[in-house]
């Protein structure tokens, strides 16, 4: 890729006040420019990772602020380049005259992403390891955070380049084959290369499968409420809401606004997907409404049917016809039957009519009282269950990402037609094509082979200052 | 004071997400309990001031992040006690496990403040300079911050520190008089004593009459706009707010709702005060609007009369008459002629008149063209002379803070009775303790003198993290 050789600069910590912000400089001129409006001990002469204590100033001498320099000398940096982190006080002035007074000396300010796409390019990490940084910063759960880390680690590229490899090796004989066409030679032995392409197909294959659950635990697991009116979901919702997961919410200055529907249980997170009650209606925008609640449950991972306990049977008989027939065979159904603490409560005639509604599909059933807090634990650890992330072992390789689950499913087509190709005893040369293709799909994700324009759409998505 | 011996943390960067956040851990176990959730080369015999790689770890060793962790070791960390900053990714799930898990190890959440608490108990800085910690952080322009950073920096406290000692020398002097006073002697001179009394005096009183400035210049000098409905206060006011302020604070994150009257000018903050249109009415309602209009025209220290150039000489009159009985001695008139590049603008009638009625107040008239941009400069110019800040020294020490003020009134009271006691030759005693009084006031400043109650208060303005 071409290697811009200017010196970058931007605040690297949230964006606000705080007790101190971090600018980021790095550069083949970090050093020497941070030493510019530098006074205090030269960094010039500074051992690598070590940090000082002096003062910013401008052009005219005046002091912009007290700092702490951290030098960083590549390749043992973040970047691979020469990196200063200078650590100020975190006033919205002292932050944006900083920025201002490096651009005037001499640095350009960072595009989005742009330090983790210098990492990227000076080798310091492959194209997946990059991209999980930008994962790892947006993590709200710990489910979501072990999948990015892991991905930051490289679990994910170390995988693929093994299968890259092994394959690259089998591709070069059947490539040398071609070049002694005329004398009908075969370097790569053909069963080897079926068991090899087998083995790569059933990999990737099962990476790929990984996406849905990868990405649902990246964004929250989609988690659908339905129920009769008055079943009691909004109060469910608020109970599953602790207090204090909301407070934890308020320190980090998130508003509920954006949130309320997420909900971190266990190591998960849940997303839940406010519907409207169902209920009969003759009201027609009533009706559509709950048109959609029934559609919605098509995109939701889990299906949660709160059930009021009190309602009797014959509403529950109603709510079954328009949930039941909804499922899908991937859906994961859990039904909670609330009020049970209620004198009217009849919870063994419901239970008994939910296990012959359920009787073909896996349902989990648990008896709660939302308004109560009664057996909240219960409802959450069946949602844990139902979600399948406690099923997960610790060393799962999961997908989250959009791009490698395209470049694997494009690499398991092209890997199927050289498995067909090679049972059906065609050519080399066929065969060689598809391979190819499949080692172009699996250098899509680690970047061994990526344009510059896709380079540019993956980290402009990075927050400023990463 | 009571010194507290347990170690804490907290997040002191930002709230939200960012590229990096750092989480500041100070006590004397800081290093020993960041050891035990550290991977990597042990922290325990890392040099002061130097950083290091490495990976946070919960107590099943599961990883939590990638760190950089920099050691400063007491008494050469800002706080004076053993410092680590560990640097993470800031994501909000990483942010609030790190906290949890220190806390866990053993680490106790800090109070707001609490680490510049310990600074000052640990002798690291004094209270006058503790509290800048907290302006400068709350700085939003130029000048403002140059008053935080002077006070942070001990220049107010050198001078308190200074007049302090050489009252303190002349009360030793009294003291020892008092022991003796059978004797009738005279240690201290009574010249030198009302000599020093008299400097003393005029320099606290100096120093609490910047209050008034200071304190406006830190949150934002008072403007109010008046002027007749549609001489174009509006305009004008979105003409000031240029374009490129606006994406400043855009990018740091902050909503026009909050600032949208504060206009940072050259390297002073302005606060607009928006006021109701003038004019003649019999509605009641408007008419109140009008009373409050000019009820605010007081609490401005500038007032920015705003004139339609159009709208005839009748109509400036009625206005002045509204407006001139209002102005105070301290306030500054700047009169902005608008619309001069109307055709029906008669400029010389309009300044002529105002020429007339600003005869006996001290008055700068600009003529814009506040929809074209016309001379919007020389009216900020106007502003700037207006607010007097281009006319404070470099090295002039401004008091911004009501606690200082406060003691410095009450120091001069006590000083002047000193002085009046050493005019009327009373006797000793009495002016000891109008002295140990002004000992106190100037003590109070600067933390010699203050209780724990005081610094509670104090400390709890600040952020959490600093």
């Amino acid at each position: 890729m071409t290697m811009t050789d200017d010196t970058i600069c931007a605040i690297s910590t949230p964006a606000g006040v705080g007790g101190i912000a971090v600018a980021r400089v790095s550069g083949k001129d970090a050093i020497m420019l941070v030493d510019k409006v530098w006074k205090g001990k030269s960094l010039a002469n500074a051992e690598s990772h070590t940090a000082h204590l002096g003062t910013i100033v401008d052009e005219n001498n005046q002091a912009i602020d007290q700092a702490v320099a951290t030098v960083f000398r590549g390749p043992r940096s973040f970047t691979g380049e020469d990196v200063v982190e200078i650590a100020v006080h975190g006033s919205r002035w002292v932050q944006r005259e900083l920025i201002n007074l490096l651009v005037r000396t001499g640095c350009r300010i960072a595009d989005a992403g742009e330090f983790t796409r210098r990492a990227f390019a000076n080798g310091r990490m492959d194209l997946a390891e990059a991209e999980a940084v930008a994962d790892v910063i947006a993590s709200t759960s710990r489910a979501a955070h072990r999948i990015a880390m892991s991905q930051m680690r490289g679990d994910f590229s170390r995988k693929l380049t093994h299968l890259h490899d092994q394959l690259l090796d089998l591709a070069s004989l059947l490539e040398l084959e071609l070049d002694f066409s005329e004398e009908e030679v075969e370097f790569a032995s053909r069963e080897k290369l079926l068991d090899i392409a087998r083995e790569i197909h059933t990999i990737v294959t099962r990476l790929a499968s990984t996406f849905a659950t990868g990405a649902a635990i990246k964004d929250g697991i989609p988690v659908a409420i339905v129920g009769e009116t008055n079943a009691g979901k909004s109060t469910l919702l608020n109970q599953l809401l602790h207090e204090d997961r909301a407070i934890v919410s308020d320190i980090h200055g998130t508003t509920r606004d954006t949130i309320e529907d997420t909900i971190e249980i266990g190591d998960t997170l849940f997303r839940f997907i406010d519907t409207a009650g169902l209920r009969q209606t003759d009201d027609t925008i009533e009706a559509l409404g709950i048109q959609r609640t029934l559609q919605k449950i098509t995109d939701a991972h889990i299906v949660l049917w709160v059930i009021d306990a009190t309602a009797g049977t014959d509403a529950i008989g109603r709510a079954a016809q328009q949930i039941m027939p909804k499922l899908t065979d991937e859906q994961q159904l859990v039904i909670a039957i609330n009020k049970t603490d209620h004198p009217d409560a009849d919870v063994s005639a419901t239970s008994a009519l939910l296990d012959s509604i359920t009787n073909n599909v896996s349902a989990i059933i648990v008896n709660i009282s939302a308004r109560q807090g009664h057996n909240l634990d219960g409802l959450e650890n069946a949602l844990i269950k139902a979600s399948g992330t406690d099923q997960i072992p610790e060393d799962q390789i999961m997908v989250t990402n959009a791009r490698h689950y395209q470049a694997l499913v494009l690499a398991a087509d092209s890997i199927a037609r050289a498995i067909d190709a090679l049972t059906a005893g065609i050519s080399g040369d066929f065969i060689a094509q598809d391979i190819r293709e499949t080692l172009h799909h699996l250098g899509e994700i680690t970047g061994n082979i990526t344009s510059q324009d896709i380079l540019t759409t993956i980290f402009s998505r990075f927050c400023i200052g990463k």
